[in-house]
């Protein structure tokens, strides 16, 4: 089968680091256009300003993959839709719950697939852990999201803008993995944001979880973005057998009791691609909204403080 | 047909101020018992510390009023549906929306009548407006929300902790009726949310709304909590054809162009309870998500400032 054509509108780290070289190595797509405001193009493919202008001149690209940051998503993916195309979108998906709604209906509405990338949700042990924790029950669950913004996000001020959701960017990563594994629903008990006094989206966020289970299993989560001796991507479960479940790396290996039992490369971009393409051959959307309403909750229930300032 | 027992849960200021004396004089509904913590009666009808100890002890009584303050109401209303109770519930529904959608879900699943109740929402100059914007399409809104928390929330000191929602909670009004009305979605494009130095909710909060709507509405709102003159509960809007429809006194007068259309009493809770028969008989919920939700945006994407503390 001939591969499909995509464009990818916003070319920035992610597009760079993460879309573009798995599209370039992708059996089912094909690279036919970007669209950037600063006119970053990829592989002698066509540049265009706005998305305006991409679906003008080139009809025949069905697909697009939209990876600018989330405040200007609800817009770009409305026109797409609105054009006719299949869309994948970055996460987070929307700066706010109403628009991710809106946009699940309008793509039902017009009759386009819409799939929501979420990061981790597709490795195998993210899957076999929901497995044990299907069986086996959760007694504690304790998630640690710890990485440096200086690193991952370096001179991004718009991370630090309202609706830039701070160090809960990288902590809805956490989110969609735990949210997926969970066997019962999860709900935020109280929350503690950390603000740098100068910036508008916490650094530091501490949670309680709580659920309508009778064992009051114990649920905690914690996120920062100055953790600068590497990456903390880690979430230990405690199953009521006693089992010690802990998946490190963001859902990329897997230990049990200590052992391990399951690690895997950054697979990462290629297996959300391949689930779109397995999307678009089936004519069916994907948007799993319970990891934007659970962050959304933090920001609703959580206690404020201001802590130092932040520069680059 | 002989009246309903139902049971009032939570026995503060609005149960005592709205749904006891309407329960009173309802024609479907009997008072039969109450649950509170305090010990709170009305009109020698049982009095239970539980909704356990009511469940067990009154079997009989199958609806429930949920009357407290949102942050218990989640695992109130589980507990509710799970002895079998339809159940209604004051606004706002819970302090989140994972919440809200897992009782959504419970209700469902449960076979329960779970109603939502928003204020306003059942007013007639409301509806007479709704047909108007149908109509005429809306140009612009301006939603103006000012009141006396020291009035309207005497030394209730939750409405400024975490989970209290502030400002927003009696704004959550104003948004209920502005979603019912309004022909297209609207979307938080901005806000700022004003704090009290010593509290954790907002007592100032300006919103500027976007839509999808090509010919760019002009929307924005401002809620306060510091009026004492007097309560302003306003909503404005300019139609497409020019015309210029207000909303006044939280929904219950209508002038177009300057003219009195409509102005009808306070029969908020009157038509609340009336609602709740209708639905009861014909065994349906309903739980319109779209206010919290909306307001849940505000906190998500809001800038933060202190202002002065606030003290009663």
């Amino acid at each position: 089968m001939a591969k499909r054509k995509i464009a990818v509108i916003g070319v920035g780290k992610i597009a760079q680091d993460q879309h573009l070289p798995v599209i370039n190595a992708s059996d089912d797509f094909e690279l036919a256009a970007t669209v950037s405001t600063r006119g970053v193009g990829h592989g002698g493919v066509p540049v265009f300003k706005t998305p305006g202008a991409l679906y003008a001149a080139m009809p025949e690209i069905g697909l697009v993959s939209i990876c600018t940051p989330p405040g200007v998503r609800h817009a770009y993916v409305r026109e797409a839709l609105a054009a006719g195309k299949d869309v994948m979108m970055e996460k987070p998906p929307t700066t706010t719950i109403s628009e991710l709604d809106d946009l699940i209906a309008e793509a039902a509405k017009r009759g386009r697939v819409l799939f929501q990338t979420w990061h981790s949700q597709y490795n195998a042990a993210v899957d076999r852990t929901k497995s044990i924790l299907a069986e086996e029950g959760v007694k504690s669950a304790r998630i640690d999201w710890r990485e440096s913004v200086r690193k991952w996000h370096p001179g991004q001020d718009w991370v630090w803008e309202p609706g830039g959701f701070g160090v809960c960017d990288p902590g809805i990563n956490a989110f969609s993995i735990f949210t997926k594994v969970m066997p019962f629903p999860v709900f935020v008990e109280s929350a503690a944001l950390t603000f740098p006094a100068n910036k508008q989206t916490p650094v530091d966020v501490d949670i309680r979880f709580k659920s309508a289970e009778a064992h009051k299993p114990d649920l905690s989560c914690g996120f920062n973005w100055l953790e600068e001796s590497g990456e903390i991507w880690t979430i230990r479960f405690e199953t009521n057998k006693g089992n010690e479940i802990k998946l490190e790396h963001g859902g990329r290996k897997l230990s049990i009791n200590g052992e391990l039992v399951l690690e895997h490369g950054d697979r990462e971009y290629a297996g959300i691609y391949e689930r779109f393409a397995s999307l678009l051959n089936a004519h069916q959307s994907d948007v799993d909204a319970a990891p934007l309403r659970l962050m959304s909750d933090v920001f609703l229930m959580g206690a404020r403080a201001n802590g130092p300032e932040f520069h680059w």
